[in-house]
């Protein structure tokens, strides 16, 4: 699979704003989208820190992905998302290469990514996204 | 203070062939440098991922820091480097930022670096380095 590099790193964070101010702070970085989405369990923020990206994950409530995730983990890196031309010919070669999906088909991530996540046994732990910019 | 990206990802993994052999075949990465360290205690290998970096570090024994990392946290991402020209300089302004360092002085990492590391602590959760490509 042809890979473009890494598209973001996505970090689960306790409050985005204190987490923004940190990384403004410290790496310089700056804003890049900010969404809260309800549906997903997110209060999100894509920042740009040199010429890469950092996606930060707050939770909107306990019972969410990102919520139980900092209930069994704490906060920390959640995810790494690669930057593909087209996700769904990249989950076809993922698939044909053994790989455990967790989505079959390409999705709509935040910031209107299309997306897709790769279930993290099939990395060595690490929970990994492919994502085509649109 | 001004960083250039993302310089790479450092996942901790359980065998580094096994390893090596999944980001070859799930994403096209290519070995760029390999090397045991024994006196850190790592069997570690650079991989070209599209234009980026992910680090592999798999522990030469259990009482080693990446070993004693796999026994707490599992195999997964250990830590973020962001590229800097200056670490003697990026850490003195980490400093002034009021951020915990490991390294108050910049030190030789894998493969040749020039590397310092920020206290996951500074960076709600996130082990952080800073590198100098030499």
């Amino acid at each position: 699979m042809t890979v473009g590099g890494i598209h973001h790193l996505g970090v689960a964070v306790d409050d985005l704003d204190e987490a923004l101010e940190t990384y403004r702070r410290l790496f310089g970085a700056t804003v890049e989208h900010r969404s809260t989405v309800f549906d997903q369990g997110v209060d999100a923020a894509s920042l740009l820190v040199g010429a890469d990206r950092v996606e930060l994950l707050a939770p909107t409530g306990d019972d969410t992905p990102v919520g139980r995730f900092l209930e069994s983990r704490g906060t920390g890196m959640h995810h790494v998302a690669y930057e593909v031309a087209d996700v769904r010919a990249a989950l076809a070669e993922l698939a044909a290469a053994g790989a455990e999906l967790i989505d079959e088909v390409p999705r709509v991530g935040l910031f209107g990514l299309e997306v897709a996540f790769v279930h993290p046994d099939a990395v060595h732990g690490v929970l990994t996204e492919v994502v085509c910019p649109v």
